[in-house]
């Protein structure tokens, strides 16, 4: 599940900035988390993915407009997974949406 | 350095998302890091920071508007660390402007 830092197209896209403390155990966390990202790859409208964890985790997800957002948000699979998340994994999360308006890459990529 | 989830106000604000691999090594990169979060604690619409990093680092910045993040990026001392930043410190990064327009906290939080 780890992700190098994404490859995106050139700005306007949008950022799922989800970022969460865990409890303790895993209770099947990373195998949802491996299942979830395999799940979004295949989502209209997805665009890339980063993400780290030490202690704070910091999960980016980066969508082609809000209807896509939308959609992997009504997901079955994944509204099952934010359930659990709720219910077992998460001691306290938050969750941004924002527009991107300008990205810069160094050393600058060839898209 | 480390930070919990940072407790914003209600949107619309921005986000400054910086990904990053890094070179080996310290070379004052964590005593830079502190003294650049110090600073931009003090410029005038810091809101917020979330940083984290395990092989790929991210590292948020919540603004209150684009000019508060224009000031900040030209900064002289923020200057100078963003230069050491290409030559010592990191081996590539990506620097994204996102507006946040819709934010969810769990547990809800009192404002």
């Amino acid at each position: 599940m780890d992700a190098p830092i994404a490859k995106l197209p050139p700005p306007p896209y949008y950022a799922v900035i989800f970022t969460s403390l865990r409890t303790d155990g895993d209770s099947g966390y990373d195998a949802m988390g491996d299942r979830m990202f395999t799940l979004a790859q295949q989502q209209d409208g997805f665009l890339g993915f980063e993400s780290v964890r030490d202690g704070l985790g910091i999960t980016i997800s980066y969508w082609r407009d809000l209807e896509s957002i939308r959609a992997w948000r009504a997901h079955a699979e994944h509204l099952e997974a934010q359930r659990l998340g709720r219910e077992q994994w998460y001691s306290a999360y938050s969750l941004r949406v924002a527009k991107v308006e300008y990205s810069h890459d160094w050393p600058a990529r060839q898209i």
